[in-house]
């Protein structure tokens, strides 16, 4: 069969990658912009999203089932250094009318574009102080949000998502904390599940460190296991829409190479444009697996944002 | 043709209600409680999402087009009195690693879940302390959310959408402040547009209110035209999993009867368990007469909160 | 010499003090309202801020040597569970003008009024929902904040400090945590001091728990040694008109009799009307054995506020 | 008598320099830095603050009067364009113990050092980026705080403060919004006054300008009369520990050299390392012709910030 054939070889191809990517350093700006979008592109991979690829998404609905990816937001959530989250209740001192109504609120006070459930933009990420497509952070930033990429200009994301059950393939639970996924990780778990993958995909990598999370979160946000430079370079020339997986970062962290910070942030956000989801809930999805599905995204339209919080669903 | 004429047989009954309206008063709790949904429950009309319904709106995506349904989230959107939103960028202090990967975030101070275009969960209101399934508000509250009824507990919404253009009908762009739309309009933009309400449905009611937002906050939120008691009574009577509307409370404000309160906010959340949806942008849905579509709307997981700010999307 | 003749006697007393106060319970409203200073009051014992007991104070400044009485608000320090400290720094986008100005500052989120070196007004607690002078707190409080008694009433303080070291004392750096301070231990200490307490002071008793501050977070607000009911009842029948520690509560922590929770917190505040004043930095002053000084106060004008974060001065 | 004749003296001088603050521009940073107090010093004028001068200050102190100096922090108050202040009461979920106890505290989310009546430190205004003491200001602000020069720094200051009653001279209420104090009016007020300035003193100057707090806020912040380059640079060479008035920014705003953006904040802070002490209340000193007296101050110690909101108190 092609394909077979096709991810044999790839697999042969991934370990040189594998090798190789410990010396990874960032493209010149030279080499990586403008981007493949263009000079003046905000968007990135976002550009996939077009009434042909709802379609291409609509058409996997099958049986109405759901599948709910995003955890709670709440006092029991890990966030990382630096970051916080509180809900204040506001009760209501009514009653208003005849209808003696009374009306409750709440005031949150968070890095409401990076906690939970989170969607990364372009302004999230830069390297040496350029953001994707090579716009200086310092040019468009200000004190209340970015000029340029702002989260507020993704929109909806629906999508062909395709999970990769790389846990599974390993017959864990949770991937060790250290396992860097490889190609062939990422390759034979796709053959087994007997899914490929298309351009303009949201890929979904399932790994199980979610089960951490809200039960030991030191652990959850001390690192993670996850994709490494090589299987986020491989993933990128699928061409995706988005790169997402149930751990904080998507990738591995720290990076085996300890030269290297977050790496695969740079490669999928600032040098091809590819955005990351992170904190996903993949175990229903796993365990039903459920490869194939309809992806909805809604990112908040949280104007000059470097990301947002989200409550991403499966369909199929 | 059976629609039409039943459309004018509800049509009569309607300018009774419309009367009957201005002495409306909350039903008594025994009359009102438990819902029709059950003692136990927290779910209210929400309990029309199931995959059946999923299935039923996504049978309306034919061509893969959507509208982007909220408001952008910044500086210049009006905001309730005693409701703030403050954006503040936090740049990065990088540069992390041999990829000099720098990072950015935004800390949010905001009522975040009654902000935007929002999404009403049931502990947002009360009549003379009781939620919806008189849930005593008092038993439920803690200082960092409520303990039933929380947004979280929603999930995404995927339902048949139906605009009803009552601008449109009554030929102009916006409708009048002190304009109470009246079950007659209802049925006659229904009739016009060739369009039924089903069970489970998310009516969407377009005023042009919202051409305001951004260019006057101060009239936006000054009041509103909108539905009023009547109208509301015989919507939900059509059973629909949500009421939205391009205005902020759903509904007419202030209300014409003096002596209530934005009584629209009680009859659907509180006695009937009927999610509102405000603040929609609902302009290009009626400029495409796209009046028939799947909504689909992400309710953020925000534990314990009466609301959440949505990004909702319609896609046909 | 009669003074000591007293104390010895007082210390007598003491001892069935101490017996007694395990079995305390609240004197019923009947027994504690109104306060002494009136049933309208809302000042308690800052009535004794007078311009004859400022003069009373200044006369102690006799070297113009100051101690500055307060922690740094900062990220090392310790907040209560629940309470949170957290400073964004606003930079500029300038410059502005020929005179190229740049202007910064930053966005705090904190429960201000209870963060660091704090001082307590009398909405910050309540006996049975009554607060001092049994007004019930749930007919003065808003969602914004108290109608009475609010910290904004209070003013500057001005008044002659006493410190007393029980460490000193006991003859260690620091108090066991489960060590509760009994009357002969104040007698003693001011005794071996050589000075008295007169009406109007402000007390503040050294244990030298805060060296565990910013060193061991979680220990310093585990528990700590402090006053206990005897010795707050001693206290506050002196007159003063507030008590102040190097510990968060003022008080021991947790108090040995289990059924009580914070009971000086309800001594002082709710059932007195004294002030109290925690966190505070006293080492130097009992390094320089500084135990009779002018202590001076600025809480914070918030309008309806239960305390405020301060930064107390000692002069002498 | 002296005095007199070197005030006339200067006096003359002064319009001369009127004429020449026209065209200020900010010294080079070879003519300012380092600062007469040190290359590393991060206090300016605040050396003042020694216990001589705190004796001196305390002579002042004959009948214990006090006058508060300070706004209440509250919703009424007016803030500049991009600072907030919001106070959210948290009400306590107890009852805790036997003694029922119940605990209150607020959550305040402001500027929280620029906000009300306020102190400035060093860190809030650059010339060209460059702080006092030519310190660049990139390198030493962080995400949370400034490494140098913040405000926790400050400590408490105690030193003489005169009051120059500017609106009384002129024999108004309220000085005209566009008036700019020259130094000839500040010679002829303390000549009335018969009050001398000497090093150190805080100098509070009297517009009447407040009246407009809470009253007119839009009016409060549109502009307001004050010192200008040649006052402030005369009251600076009187060596000052601090400059304050009933205004927002000390000196009038805007500037009549519309090439000029707030000069006085840099002629102040940046040039010559001297405190300003804003939106004060002032009218009850004036009235009581309470000229000379004892200032205290209490700057927050919030570790990193830019300035304090603090509560002063004038003693006499």
């Amino acid at each position: 069969m092609n394909n077979l054939a096709a991810v044999v070889a790839l697999g042969l191809i991934a370990f040189t990658c594998d090798a190789a990517a410990q010396g990874w350093r960032p493209p010149p700006p030279s080499e990586r912009c403008p981007s493949k979008w263009g000079a003046a592109d905000e968007r990135g991979a976002g550009n996939h999203m077009t009434p042909a690829n709802v379609l291409r998404a609509a058409r996997l609905i099958k049986t109405g089932q759901t599948f709910e990816l995003a955890h709670v937001l709440g006092p029991e959530m890990p966030v990382n250094p630096g970051r916080q989250y509180e809900l204040h209740t506001k009760r209501s001192t009514g009653p208003f009318g005849e209808n003696k109504r009374y009306s409750n609120e709440e005031l949150v006070t968070s890095e409401i574009g990076q906690v939970g459930t989170q969607f990364d933009g372009f302004t999230h990420q830069a390297i040496d102080r350029l953001l994707y497509n090579c716009v200086n952070m310092d040019d468009v930033a200000t004190r209340s949000g970015f000029t340029k990429m702002g989260v507020e200009k993704v929109g909806t994301l629906i999508t062909r998502g395709v999970l990769i059950d790389v846990a599974g393939l390993k017959g864990v639970e949770i991937l060790p904390i250290d396992y860097e996924i490889t190609v062939a990780d990422l390759e034979q778990a796709l053959q087994k599940q007997g899914v490929g993958l298309q351009a303009g995909d949201a890929v979904l990598v399932y790994t199980g460190w979610s089960k951490h999370w809200g039960v030991d979160n030191k652990l959850y946000t001390s690192g993670c296991p996850g994709i490494g430079v090589a299987a986020a370079q491989w993933l990128i020339k699928q061409d995706p829409m988005l790169l997402g997986s149930d751990n904080w970062p998507v990738e591995i962290a720290p990076n085996p190479d300890k030269s290297l910070n977050l790496p695969v942030h740079n490669i999928a956000l600032t040098v091809n444009g590819v955005h990351l989801l992170e904190n996903l809930v993949l175990d229903d999805l796993a365990k039903a697996r459920a490869y194939e599905f309809a992806l909805v995204l809604q990112p908040l339209k949280i104007k000059g944002a470097t990301g947002s919080t989200v409550a991403p669903t499966a369909i199929r």
